[in-house]
């Protein structure tokens, strides 16, 4: 089959690799329909450094189950299903608590070991505790929407439960992306009364508006925080929800949060350390979030979905074809698109 | 009337001041009948610079109110009240939250405007907020562990709290102080299963025993937290209340908590950011505390000190009179007393 490998920075070959087969009894094979590219992979696509035999890539998918081990009971072969980004037992004491990203048994996509969802198939481990059932059709309209439950809905939602947004709340959202705007759903679905995004590529903040967002501030540094400061009466945002993983968007976070609020981070940090203030200390300010448990909030969001509540498939402005990812990958690099969707 | 004033690092006063005086219709006048010296006096009588006509020192007392300003209503002459260490409207939006301490019209005790707790009277701010009376005489035998309601054990339950503590919780407390020692009681009281106290003092040690403490380890650095690491099944706590503020301490509670786990910071920090690791995001590990709403929490811990259920007041293992509060801050900074009450 074929498959995505990324060998270095700037370095994203489509090649050929052995089919995958059941390994262990908890295993299935999932031939991909829908895969997609993740804002997380532009870091490697960034930064990474030349890998000899190079690193599977993709980690969100929706396929066809076309064969499964002997344990496997949940799924079965002609199954739609959709792959949260980490595999997982979904018994472990982690799973229970809905921490799937722990799981004592579980993993990632991709790598060295594994496959990847940016490619043809993938053997899935803990096929049990993994893969989630779709009640419609390989070729629903519904696809893109469905395929975010596989990391950026996912995600925003989590972000949005580790600022603790609730009804009322103030919200500032660090970061445009495609999670950032998932976090913008999330929100808006939570009751938060005021959405601000903080972002700056038309495109985006037009969709953000769409989502539901009530302010966009487009400044940055000491600049936007008194920008939000001006928004929120003062007192800054009951909740910040942090998608981007830089030290200057740790510190607007941090400068834009209000007294017992609450900081979620999702974007990958790359800064040491959690860059707060003196000041938060004081603040009793929260400092949350993590890789999402994608798995643990699928059923909670999935009927949003099927019943057309909430949009997050609007993300993906660009649908491509596997031998085009090497593409897809510079598009979003460079901004060219939000998110990029792969159609087999 | 006299009061203590710190000048700088390891220069402590008792002298002569003006009386307090009714400034505002919301103050009232409070005759101190016990004080004390909090583990956070420390860090000025280590660090601060000298300060012209000094900065006024003690935030926990009790007393009795001798004169009130016209609009208080909650307290009246002669009624036995203790005082948290933050005083606070009550009524604002973070009041009604349960965050006196960042009341919007509330502030601190002692400095260069207000009275503080180390002296024979008060002026106190906002009374009708602040000041909660006490239903037994002001020689009461409880009067130890009632004046720990102004800060410590209120801090070790708001640590507790923060922390997540609930039942079956695995926790750590790090730090053997007066604050650490509440907080093995505030988690003992909130069900942990497993109280692990990072500490070597042995007097500490056996007051933590008493109070529930399952497991100490004394042993810092990785030492400890391997050590830690054993005691909970190889994954950590759920749960850790940092009750030090250094750096070291910071590192030790982020290597020692679990996924999903929470850490409740009470030691004023000095380290700049906050030392978690690159491990703790991907865990989605939550940091959180700060200093204590202690008024927020008199009401739900004094029923259980009324009864005899808890008894922080044990913390006090030396009183003095207000002549030798000098003597009282080397005695704690020397370590040969874990806290000292002051008797008027």
């Amino acid at each position: 089959m074929k498959a995505t490998i990324m060998y270095a920075a700037g370095d994203v070959r489509v090649e050929s690799v052995p089919d995958p087969r059941i390994v262990s009894e908890n295993d299935a094979i999932v031939r991909i329909t829908r895969a997609c590219i993740c804002g997380s992979d532009l870091w490697p696509y960034k930064e990474m450094e030349r890998t000899p035999g190079g690193r599977r890539m993709g980690h969100e998918f929706i396929g066809i189950v076309e064969e499964r081990g002997k344990s496997v009971r949940s799924v079965k072969k002609g199954d739609l299903v959709v792959a949260p980004f980490a595999w997982s037992d979904g018994t472990c004491e982690f799973c229970q608590q809905g921490l799937h990203t722990s799981c004592l048994h579980g993993g990632f996509w991709g790598g060295a070991e594994l496959d990847g969802g940016q490619g043809e198939a993938v053997r899935c481990p803990q096929a049990d505790g993994t893969l989630v059932r779709l009640p419609v059709g390989p070729d629903d309209e519904l696809m893109p929407s469905l395929l975010t439950l596989s990391d950026v809905m996912g995600t925003g939602h989590h972000g949005a439960v580790c600022a603790r947004v609730t009804d009322g709340s103030r919200l500032v959202v660090i970061g445009d992306g495609a999670v950032g705007l998932c976090a913008v759903i999330a929100a808006k679905r939570l009751g938060a009364e005021q959405i601000i995004l903080m972002g700056r590529h038309a495109d985006r903040i037009a969709l953000a508006k769409a989502f539901g967002a009530t302010d966009i501030v487009s400044e940055r540094g000491e600049d936007g925080t008194t920008r939000v400061r001006e928004l929120t009466g003062g007192l800054g945002a009951h909740s910040v929800i942090e998608c981007v993983g830089t030290k200057q968007a740790m510190v607007t976070a941090a400068t834009v949060v209000r007294a017992g609020g609450a900081i979620g981070r999702l974007g990958v940090p790359h800064y040491e350390g959690i860059p707060t203030t003196a000041k938060n200390f004081f603040d009793n300010v929260t400092v949350s979030g993590g890789p999402a448990p994608a798995r643990a909030y699928i059923e909670e969001l999935m009927p949003d979905i099927l019943a057309g509540r909430i949009e997050p498939g609007r993300v993906f402005d660009r649908v491509i074809g596997l031998d085009d990812v090497p593409d897809g990958y510079r598009a979003m690099n460079d901004r060219e698109a939000i998110k990029v969707m792969i159609a087999f």
